[in-house]
């Protein structure tokens, strides 16, 4: 089922970083989606390349020259993006193939997630696409966008995208859903990680998250994250899984009857028995996201920190009851609170303002220094595999601890799993402003460490399976 | 356990609405906590009663008389607020006893939760306020805030007090601890609803969580929400409880061995057995939280929207895969996704725009009344008991849509609950500017569709019960 990555990736780079593209649907009438691509394009983007539009009256689409046919397009074409009625598109998917483009979005709608006419036509386009060794993304799909070659062919897109494609950042997202895509760069926006890229797959006749997973594997992505809703070849999926060792995330829809019947008709694709699929995710080292927020919350773990190599976790906080809520928080998620050693509460004792030199420790009105030494004697622990900080921001010198712990988890090789217990609002200023990895809650931030954890352990295990391979 | 109510409930006012207070161990030594009160109650509130500060050299603070001892006031005094070394603290509630003080706030800590030594002093306290009729609020505690009488005299207030004052709401709220009490004061300034009262009880060696319970449901509160770290009267608590129709919330730390042991160093009491505590709820009707966050997300859910008195919910999303995600979401909830009637699909079969006439129901682009209408078909629907609206907010108009369903909810008697999959910045703002109940993910606005339900039922109970014994 898989090709030769290198052939393979070669031609998937052409949809991150196509020289022209071709908009097939984009016209100048009333609310036409295909405009939408071009005006992001030439607007937003101010996309370097050769744009045409593709349209009954051969009309030129905000200043892109428009042709009624693909074969009438005087030059090569890297890209065609499909946005036309779903009747019309297997005719404009063989024109692309006879014209020689080899990568096609498809973003319209009308496929097998409709039914069995819907069925047909995918079908047809399939054989083109093998035909032609096209490589296709979709049907039913919203395209893809690269922050760092600065292309998006996302329908709709509005100016904020522009906001969204100056913040590259380290992950790159697979999504089945458009929806999800505007909600992971619209939170990403109020978070200081970036995206890098984003593929939104749709009913991935062809392209599925295992391609792209093999390609991240290859470029500068730090952190995969996947929105699935099914999963058609479950084993080609596992095979590219257990190879990469970026961390890989999925948050799947569809574990209850009620909720796949529900994702069954958005983007098609079987029912997959959902312990099946978790069987797997643990085979092949993928961690399995619990909230659809967490594919934009816990990525910041991966990238700013180092893995928790146990799961013997110190707590400290400014404020009594948040050591004891997290503790059973932490307990839950099965992480350990271990007992601080002789030797690590005499030096804690040795600081002024430690309430309690207990597993959680907890201090009351102290300065900086205090904090710091408190933060560095618990990081240097032995019975200490990483922290969980929560500190409220009552003063912004915790803002300065907070980096200050950032540097010291890097030379400890250990992470902190940082919270504030303050409004949501402050949170998300502060950790934009200051770009530090903060979290939205206790949970989150606790499940932070899970997966930080789990990643640890993942890792392991492939480079074990990689090291006997070789 | 229980005083008769009416003469209780009157001398607990005086907590809230003293006409003098007397503010024990402040003065202008720097770092005072006592001065900070008298500040809060000069600069912040404008206290139009008397104060006057205790302290061993008799001087003035912030231009409140002072003097070495209580004896020595010249006027009668209301409330005092006790905040000194904790070994000096019996005396002083023995001279307000002797004074005809009869309300004490000791926010002093080093009592029976920093072992035998405290406890020796709490057992004095409490002799002097038994021989003296005195109510006592703590010690280790924060003391009170009124944002309807406004009144505050919490230690360390800043500025920003001014604000939570500004906000009253319907929310009152008992705590045992500080660092919870800001947490929620500052996260509802992100939020819609505000304070009534906020009470914080610390090591309750008097004043606990069931004379409050009590107190709330005589005055002018909506929603009573707690933050315990343990229960000392559980019989007590029920009794009080179960007499009480206005929802009562409680958060409790200390579920698990290692919360119980952080929760017993901040603020003593004994470990409660976690099973024993849930049934006790249940029983009397209190609504269990599971995140400490749902202590200020939730309770508008109860002030904004009529109960849910089924737990067949509709939902409605413009974007599919949402649908997906809250039916797995509200099926490990316990809430049941109808199948829709043959009439109602008729209905919004004659609707444009509308992909799926299924529960969940899913449209694309549509304009406002398109939305207005499906939600009024679900709405009406017999075999529909509330809504979960998800809408994201791509254009202003959806602000209107959910301000003309917060009207079409009450017309109904059912709720809905709602949540925009935008970025958390977007949902805080809006929010905020609009004052429409926008929860902030998926699985709390499910969780305030099950704890709506949950308090339906809880009421039916207890109108029963006292329909029995009239």
């Amino acid at each position: 089922l898989i090709m030769n990555t290198a052939i393979q990736n070669t031609q998937l780079d052409k949809f991150f970083n196509p020289a022209s593209v071709a908009v097939i649907g984009a016209s100048n009438a009333p609310f036409n989606l295909g405009a939408t691509i071009c005006n992001c394009l030439k607007e937003y983007i101010g996309f370097p390349g050769q744009v045409v539009a593709i349209n009954r009256k051969a009309e030129a689409v905000n200043g892109y020259p428009g042709y009624s046919s693909v074969a009438h397009i005087p030059h090569e074409v890297d890209m065609a993006v499909i946005i036309t009625p779903a009747a019309v598109v297997p005719q404009f998917v063989k024109e692309c193939g006879e014209k020689g483009i080899r990568n096609i979005v498809i973003e319209s709608a009308g496929f097998s997630e409709q039914g069995s006419e819907g069925n047909e036509l995918q079908k047809e386009i399939d054989r083109y696409a093998d035909r032609y060794k096209i490589r296709l993304l979709g049907p039913n799909c919203l395209g893809v966008m690269d922050n760092v070659s600065r292309f998006c062919c996302f329908y709709g897109a509005y100016e904020g995208i522009m906001d969204a494609l100056n913040k590259a950042g380290g992950i790159s997202y697979v999504i089945q859903s458009g929806g999800v895509g505007v909600l992971i760069i619209e939170s990403l926006m109020d978070d200081m990680q970036g995206i890098n890229k984003m593929v939104s797959i749709g009913n991935k006749s062809d392209v599925d998250e295992a391609d792209m997973i093999d390609y991240f594997n290859h470029d500068n992505t730090q952190v995969i994250a996947m929105y699935l809703e099914n999963v058609a070849h479950g084993e080609k999926l596992m095979k590219v899984a257990r190879r990469v060792k970026k961390p890989i995330m999925v948050f799947k829809a569809g574990r209850t009857e009620a909720g796949r019947v529900a994702a069954m008709s958005h983007t098609a694709g079987m029912a997959n028995n959902d312990a099946v699929f978790d069987s797997a995710c643990r085979q092949s080292g993928i961690i399995r996201l619990k909230s659809i927020n967490e594919i934009y919350s816990l990525p910041k773990m991966l990238t700013e920190m180092p893995l928790l190599r146990g799961n013997r976790i110190a707590a400290f906080t400014n404020s009594g009851a948040f050591g004891s809520i997290s503790a059973d928080i932490m307990v839950d998620a099965g992480l350990k609170m271990p007992k601080l050693a002789q030797q690590t509460r005499e030096k804690l004792g040795k600081l002024k303002g430690v309430f309690n030199r207990n597993n959680p420790v907890d201090i009351g009105p102290a300065p900086p220094q205090v904090y710091l030494d408190i933060l560095e004697i618990l990081l240097s622990a032995e019975e200490v595999d990483g922290l969980l900080l929560m500190s409220s921001i009552w003063r912004d010198f915790v803002i300065d601890v907070i980096k200050e712990v950032m540097k010291m988890c890097k030379r400890y090789d250990k992470p902190a799993s940082i919270y504030a217990p303050n409004s949501i609002g402050r949170i998300i200023a502060v950790r934009k402003q200051f770009n530090i990895p903060l979290f939205d809650s206790m949970e989150e931030a606790v499940r932070a460490l899970v997966v930080s954890h789990e990643q640890f352990k993942y890792l392991r295990k492939k480079e074990k399976l990689m090291g006997e391979k070789s």
